[in-house]
C-alpha cells in the first residue's frame, strides 16, 4: 500500500467504493473483497430501466466523464438516465496494485482482463443496484474495449453499445506499442521490479511514458498544425511538460503495468474459443463503432472491421485532429459529434 | 575509438574512406580530415555527365542500396549510370562518433547538420570525381532529407530529384517520435553518457530502440495482415528477435545519437531564412516525392505538402503495407514501383 494523494475525491470527485465480494480471475487467482470505484449522476427510475454504464480508459476515471461527457447539454443527460461510471480494476481508484491488500499488493497484484472487469461491473449493476439491462454501454479506448466485451458477454443486458476509439480485439501493432510503453516504466531502475517505494522514484520513466503517449497518442496531423495552441500550450514542450508529464507522473506505475497489461490483451474472441466472428455475431445491441480519425493506434478501418462482424452495427467515425487523445475533449468539434451519434443511438428502438 | 566488427566490408561490401579535408559545421566546430565512405557502381563516363548520387538512410549504409535498389534490372542500372553511394557522416562508415579522433571521440563528437553533408558530398563529388552534374540524386527517409536539401543548396547541379518516404523539413511530429527513439539508448545506465566501453553495454537500449522502431516504422496493418511472414518470418516476436534487435544491436548507440540528432533538424527552409516556401521555390531539378502508403511518421500528406512548394514536382506515393521500414524492399511489389517511378523520372528531359 503507498500513499498517493493523486487517487483521491479531492482530485477526481466524489466516488463511492463499492465491495462486489471475491473475484476470481480468468488467468487464475483472486482479488478478495474487489472494490469498485463508483460515480453515478441522475436518478435510477422505479422501473430500473434508464441505466448507462460508462466505463474507464487507460490511465482515465470517472473524472473527465462527469467533466466532458455527462450533463444536461450532453447525450448522457442524467435528467434522462441514470449513469454508472464504474473505474477500471488497476485505475488507482478501484483495487488496484498501489492499494491492494499486502499479499497482492504491488508487483504481485495478480493479472486482471477486461472480462474480468466486466464479471465484476454485471455483479456490481446487478446486486448494489438491481440492475439487470442497460440503455447504454459507452467507453472509450481500454473503456471501448470493455464495453464490446459487454456487448458480447451480456448480450441480453446491454440495448445500445458506443465503442469510442477502441477494438473488440486488440490489434498486434497495438500490443507493440504497448509494450514499448511498458518498457518505458520497466527499464527505470527506480522502478525496482515494481517495488518502489514511491511513484517519484519513477518519475524518468513515467515522464518517458508521457512522451511516447505524446508521440502515437497524439497525431502527425495535431503537431504539425499546431493544435496545442487550440488547447492552451504556446508550444510542444509546454504541453510536455505543462499536461502530458504532471498527469503521467502523479500516477502509480504498477497500477498503469497491470492497465497495460489487460489492455494487450483485450480480445472478445476468447467468449467463442477463439473465433472473432463467431462471438461479435452474438451482439444483439445496437452499435455504433466511433473511431477518431487521426487515430494513430486505434485507426478507423480496424474498428471498422470488428464493426463489420456485429449484426446491424454503424461505424461513426469522430473527426479529430487530436488523434487518440482527442477522447479528452480537445477541440470544440468533439462533443457535438460525440454526443450527435450518441442522441441518435439512444434513439434506436431496441 | 571503439572497436565494432560490424562497420567492416566483410558486413557491408567493398567501399573506400575518402579524405574530403577538414569539414567546417553549421552548428560550429571542425570534422578535421573528413572521410566519407563511398561505394560505386558503373563507370563514370568521359564527359562525366551520367552519374546518380545515393544517399543513406538512418542506421543504413550503401549495402541494402547495392543489394536490392542498384543492378541491371533496375532503374539503378550501373551499365548507363556512374552511381555513387555516399554513406551519411555518423553512420559508423564514415567519419562518427566511434570511429572519430579522440578530441571528437563518443560524447564529444560535434552536432552535424544534413547541410553539412550535402556539402561534403557536393566537395567529394567535385573534388575526387570531378563531377559538376548530377542525372539524379536519391535517396530514402533521412537520404530522403539529403536529397531535398541537395536541390535546394544546389539547384544547378540537380537535374533530377527522388526523395523517398521523407520531408524536406522534418515535422514536429516527426521529431517528437526520433526524442522517443533518443530516450530508449540514453535511458541505459549502460550509456554512460556515451562514454560505454562496447556498444554491447547498451544492448538493453538498443533492443528497446529495436522495439520502438517496430511500433513506429511498419504499420498497423503490416502487423495485423501479419505480413511479417511475407518476409520469412513465423511471427511477431521472431521478427522482432531474428531480424530487429541483432541489426540495431550490433550498432554504435553514439553513431545512432549522432544520426537523430540530424535527422531531427532537417530543413530545407535554413536556406532561405526560414522560408520553407522560398526555399523549395528555388527547385529547378525535376522532383518526385514517393512517400510510402502506410508510413506513420513520414506520411504521404506531409511529403505531398513539401513536393506542393517545388515547382513542377510531383507525387508518387509508394503503395506498401511495410510502412516506412517498406525502403528495406520487404514486398515483391515494392521495388518495381521504386523503379517505375525513377525510370519516368530519369527519362524526363531537363
Amino acid at each position: 500500500m503507498i500513499e498517493n494523494a493523486y487517487y483521491t475525491p479531492e482530485v477526481h470527485g466524489a466516488y463511492e467504493l463499492i465491495d462486489v465480494g471475491d473475484l476470481e480471475l480468468e488467468e487464475g487467482g483472486v482479488i478478495p473483497g474487489l472494490r469498485l470505484a463508483v460515480a453515478t449522476r441522475g436518478e435510477l427510475n422505479a422501473a430500473k430501466d434508464n441505466a448507462i454504464l460508462v466505463t474507464t480508459w487507460y490511465s482515465g476515471t470517472h473524472e473527465i466523464w462527469t467533466r466532458e461527457y455527462i450533463g444536461p447539454d450532453h447525450a448522457l443527460d442524467p435528467e434522462r438516465y441514470f449513469i454508472v461510471i464504474v473505474n477500471q480494476i488497476g485505475n488507482g481508484l478501484s483495487t488496484s496494485p498501489h492499494n491492494a491488500p499486502g499479499d497482492i499488493a504491488m508487483s504481485r497484484f495478480p493479472r486482471v482482463r477486461v472480462g474480468d472487469d466486466v464479471v465484476a461491473q454485471e455483479r456490481l449493476l446487478r446486486e448494489h443496484f438491481g440492475i439487470e439491462r442497460l440503455q447504454l454501454v459507452v467507453g472509450g479506448s481500454m473503456g471501448a474495449q470493455q464495453t464490446w466485451e459487454w456487448a458480447v458477454r451480456f448480450p441480453d443486458k446491454v440495448l445500445r453499445a458506443a465503442p469510442i476509439a477502441g477494438t473488440a480485439q486488440n490489434t498486434p501493432h497495438d500490443f507493440l506499442f504497448t509494450e514499448t510503453l511498458v518498457e518505458t516504466i520497466e527499464c527505470d531502475p527506480g522502478f525496482a521490479g515494481g517495488e518502489y517505494a514511491s511513484n517519484t522514484e519513477v518519475e524518468a520513466g513515467l515522464k518517458r511514458h508521457a512522451k511516447l503517449w505524446s508521440a502515437m497518442g497524439f497525431s502527425t496531423e495535431f503537431f504539425k498544425t499546431e493544435h496545442w495552441r487550440g488547447i492552451g500550450f504556446e508550444d510542444r514542450e509546454t504541453l510536455q511538460t505543462a499536461f502530458m508529464e504532471p498527469y503521467f507522473t502523479a500516477m502509480d506505475p504498477n497500477d498503469l503495468l497491470a492497465m497495460a497489461w489487460k489492455w494487450q490483451r483485450g480480445d472478445v474472441a476468447r467468449n467463442a474459443g477463439g473465433d472473432l466472428a463467431a462471438a461479435l455475431g452474438r451482439v444483439t445491441a445496437r452499435l455504433y463503432a466511433m473511431p477518431i480519425s487521426e487515430d494513430m493506434f486505434f485507426p478507423p478501418r480496424d474498428c471498422a472491421a470488428d464493426a463489420a462482424l456485429v449484426p446491424g452495427a454503424e461505424v461513426r467515425v469522430i473527426d479529430s485532429v487530436s488523434g487518440h487523445l482527442g477522447l479528452f475533449n480537445l477541440e470544440a468539434t468533439y462533443m457535438p459529434q460525440i454526443d450527435e451519434n450518441l442522441r441518435d443511438l439512444l434513439a434506436q428502438e431496441v
